[in-house]
C-alpha cells in the first residue's frame, strides 16, 4: 500500500484534502546532485544504467518533496530500440544522423522485442520501486508517436519541425507506416512498464501544437488514442499535448484518466474545453519559477483556486528549466502542500 | 482610387464577391528573383535601399498576384533605430551582440526621431506607392513591443525566449521601461508610414504565444493596445498574435479592424472567440503549401467556407517558408480568386 496516494486519488477523481504535485522533468538539470552525475556519465549511460536511473528518479522525492516519482529516461529510447541511431550531443540536444525520409530508411525501422531492447528500463523500474519503498507512486512515460516522428524525420530539435511536416504532407503513406510502427512499439513498451510496476503512465505530445486541428487528428491523435485504448484498462493514462488546447474536447472523451495542460490555456478555459469532469494536470509557466518564492506561492494559490482542488494535479505546463533555483522549485511544491481553499 | 480595393473593403467589413488574399512574408525567399537580389545585397542593404525594397515589395504582386502589397522590411529596424545593434547573420538569423538586461544597457536605448533614423523606410513607401500605381493597397508593419523585447533581451532567436521571460519576471520595472520605449517609437514609426501613404498597418506579435494569458496582458497586450489606440482613427490596424488564441476575445474589443489567426485555431473557434463580427485574417499552415497544388486548392476552399467569404482576408497562419515552390504559392492565391460559395 502506498503511504502517499494523493496522486492516484486525483487520477480517479476522488476528493482530496489538497491536490497532489509533481513537476515534469523534476529529475533533471536544476538539481545540483543531478549535475554531479551528469559530469561523470553521459546521457544514455544515465538512462541505461538502472542504478543511476533509480538514483536520479528518487532525488526529487527526497530533495523537493513531490507526491509522485517519474522514471528518469528519455522519449528517444523508443526510436533507439527501433534501430534508429539517436545521439545526445552536448549543446545541440538530440541528434539522429540517419533521419527517416524515404522507403529505404523506413524499411530498416523495426518493431522490436521491447523486453530485449529496453530491458534496462524495466530493471530501473524494479529498482526504483524498491528504493521508493511505497512512499509515492511511480509514473512511466513515452513520447507520442507524432513527437517521436518529429525527431526521427527532422534529425534534431527544431523551431517548427518543417522537415517532419514536409514528410507527412508530401509522403503521407510512409508517414502513417512510421507512426504505426512507433505506436506498436510504444504500446508494448508501456505494457511492459505496467507489468513491472509503474502506477500510471504519461504520454508526452510535445510537438502536437505545431499541427492544425485537422492534421493533429490525422498525424497525432489517432495514434495517441490507440495507446490510450491499449493501456487504459490496466493503468491510469495521462495524455499531455503541449499547445494542443484545440484538441482538449476530443482528449476528454478518450478514456485517459487525466489531461495535461500548458500555461497558455487558462484553468477556466481548460475546464470549459474538457467539459469539467476529467482530472487536469498543469499548468504553471516553467519560466515563472524564476520569480521570487513569495510570488511563486501567491501564483500557485491562484492556480489551484482556478482549477479547483479536486480532479486536479498541480504541475508545470512543460518541463522544469535547468536554470531554476532549487529553492524556487521547493517553494512551488510547498505552496501546493500548504494549500487551503 | 485603388483599382483593387477588396482588401480595404474586407477590413471595413463590407460585402465582397470573394475574399482578398495576401501572404505574410510574400516578398521573400521562396521567390527566385528575390534570391538573386539576396545574393547581391545583404539583408539590411535590401531594407535600407528604397529602390531594392520597392522592387522586392512589388515582386509578389506581379508574380503571384496577391491583392495587397506589404513593404519589404524587418521588425528589427525599430530596435536598430533605438541605437541597439542588430545584425543579420547568415544561417543564424537576428544577432544582437549587446542584449538589454540591466539598467545600464537600458539607459542607452533611445526613443529616436523616426524621420531621421528610419527615413529610408519612408522613402521606400513613397517609391513603392509610385510603382504600385494604385493597383493594390500597401500594408506597413511593425513588430509588437513584446516581440521586439524578446530579441533585444535574448540577443537572438530562441525556442522559448527564456532569457527574455527571465528579464520580465525578475526585473519587471526595467522590462516595462523598455516596452514603453519600444511602444513610443513604434507609434511614431507607424504614424510616419501613414503620412507617406500606407493603406493599412499590421502589428506582428510573433512571440506572444510564449506567455500565459495573465503575462500576455501585462507584457504584450497592454502595449499592443496603446499602438492600436494611437493609429486606429488614421488607418485600419490588423493585430496578429501567433499562438495568442487565448487573447482573441480581448483583441476583438480593441478597435483593430482585423485580427490575424494562426493555423492552430480553427475558423470556427476563431469566429466563436472573437464574437463573430470582426474581420479575421489567416490561417493556412505555411507547411501545408508543400502539398500538391490540387490539394492546396481543396484545402483553401474548405478554409474559406469555414471562415465565410465576408469579414475575411485569406492568408497563411504565419510567414511563407523559403522552401515553398512558387507554383504552390500561386495555387494558393488562385484558389482564393476562383472561390465561389
Amino acid at each position: 500500500m502506498l503511504k502517499n496516494d494523493l496522486f492516484l486519488k486525483a487520477l480517479k477523481g476522488e476528493t482530496v484534502e489538497r491536490p497532489p504535485v509533481w513537476m515534469m522533468r523534476q529529475a533533471g538539470r536544476y538539481l545540483p546532485d543531478f549535475m554531479k552525475l551528469k559530469d561523470k556519465y553521459d546521457f544514455f549511460t544515465r538512462c541505461r544504467t538502472p542504478e543511476l536511473a533509480t538514483e536520479i528518479t528518487v532525488m526529487p522525492i527526497d530533495q523537493v518533496g513531490t507526491d509522485a516519482a517519474i522514471l528518469f529516461s528519455d522519449i528517444l529510447v523508443v526510436p533507439q530500440a527501433m534501430q534508429i541511431d539517436v545521439e545526445m550531443r552536448p549543446g545541440v540536444g538530440p541528434w539522429l544522423p540517419n533521419p527517416i525520409r524515404d522507403t529505404k530508411s523506413l524499411d530498416k525501422v523495426v518493431v522490436p522485442n521491447v523486453y530485449e531492447e529496453l530491458g534496462y528500463v524495466y530493471e530501473a523500474i524494479k529498482l526504483t520501486k524498491e528504493a521508493l519503498n511505497d512512499r509515492v507512486p511511480l509514473i512511466g512515460f513515452a513520447g507520442s508517436p507524432w513527437t517521436i516522428l518529429c525527431y526521427c524525420v527532422q534529425g534534431q530539435g527544431s523551431k517548427n519541425f518543417d522537415k517532419a511536416k514536409e514528410f507527412c504532407f508530401t509522403q503521407p503513406v510512409l508517414a502513417h507506416q512510421l507512426l504505426q510502427k512507433i505506436t506498436d512499439t510504444t504500446i508494448a513498451y508501456l505494457k511492459g512498464k505496467v507489468e513491472v510496476g509503474v502506477d500510471a503512465v504519461q504520454v508526452f505530445d510535445s510537438w502536437g501544437g505545431m499541427l492544425s486541428p485537422g492534421d493533429y487528428q490525422e498525424f497525432s491523435w489517432k495514434y495517441m488514442q490507440q495507446i490510450i485504448d491499449a493501456l487504459k484498462d490496466e493503468v491510469p493514462v495521462i495524455a499531455f499535448g503541449k499547445g494542443c488546447w484545440f484538441a482538449l474536447d476530443t482528449m476528454a472523451k478518450s478514456g485517459a484518466s487525466a489531461l495535461g495542460v500548458d500555461w497558455t490555456c487558462s484553468p477556466k478555459n481548460a475546464r470549459y474545453l474538457t467539459g469539467g469532469q476529467i482530472t487536469l494536470q498543469g499548468n504553471f509557466d516553467p519560466s515563472r519559477l524564476l520569480s521570487s518564492p513569495a510570488e511563486i506561492k501567491k501564483m500557485v494559490k491562484e492556480m489551484i483556486d482556478a482549477f479547483g482542488k479536486d480532479r486536479y494535479i498541480a504541475n508545470l505546463g512543460h518541463g522544469i528549466l535547468p536554470n531554476i533555483p532549487v529553492e524556487n522549485a521547493i517553494a512551488f511544491v510547498e505552496a501546493v502542500k500548504e494549500y487551503k481553499a
